[in-house]
């Protein structure tokens, strides 16, 4: 009735799926910024392109895509990076119509190096 | 497959939509408390009026109403603003029963001078 | 068309329903660390006992349970109870495949002596 998505089996990751699918919907979890080998640059932008490129494979992985996501919530730890992550958020989840989406600063993400994840939720069209 | 309701066109918006519907779910994003000329007054029970009369707005627009609220989540900026939310919200999200909620205290929004957010998720009743 | 589930009675809890069913959906609010007395301890992992026997409860209340779990989002108010929870987490929400999952270090929970708040949703298995 679940499925479920794993994380890439080289990045070291906590007791998660990537992504669960029920019914029609996927439920994306907080996608940090990890490179192909697991790192994370200290550099926003780079961060934000992980991000956005793991979330496009979790989609496609499940049979969707980002003209399907429904809801998205940005998640950032400096309230300097708002601005950078519209413009940036604006090429990578376009054209519009763009999801609902909400934004957050908090005080930290699970590592201190993240300065980015976002979870969305997306439809899977039918077949 | 997916609707979205755009944010107003006068009111100066990050690229999303400020709902979308899928089967029968109404995502809404993160509604500001932005008066009727995308201004953001001083005070918390003012932007509350403002951000419960949006998204009372956008849930007419959808085909739905409070009654049909499945989940809120409330973002704070403010610990102090805690006791005076629950107040504002008894009111204006009842009568009871109530939908699931949670609340946090964040250390910002997108603007610097909201001192709140509310996203949601509705459901739709069938015609 | 939407079941609420309230809060125990003897716990003084906000405006809000513990959870709420729509569709095969079940959605949780953010649950505290309550003890059976509607206490805060002092320890991180005695909240986080109490966080999970709860949602336990809740989710078997609904007619599901743990392994029905879709999405999890975990809010933490100090960013030294990561390493803590995701071992505690570990055990509490397996056994593997885990559920889709976000965690964030807050400000501040509604009530200052609230270290964890876990909402979730679940999917309800057809009888």
């Amino acid at each position: 009735m679940i499925t479920h998505f794993p994380p890439p089996a080289n990045i070291k990751t906590p007791p998660l799926s990537y992504a669960t699918r029920v019914g029609d919907l996927l439920f994306v979890s907080g996608i940090p910024g990890f490179d192909d080998n697991g790192q994370l640059s200290d550099d926003f932008a780079t961060q934000f392109g992980f991000v956005a490129a793991t979330i496009k494979r979790i989609l496609k992985d499940a049979g969707t895509d980002i003209a399907h996501l429904v809801k998205v919530n940005v998640l950032l730890t400096r309230a300097a990076d708002v601005a950078p992550m519209n413009a940036l958020y604006a090429d990578a989840f376009g054209p519009p119509p763009y999801p609902a989406r909400t934004t957050c600063v908090i005080a930290q993400l699970p590592d201190p190096k993240m300065l980015i994840e976002i979870e969305c939720v997306a439809a899977i069209p039918s077949r």
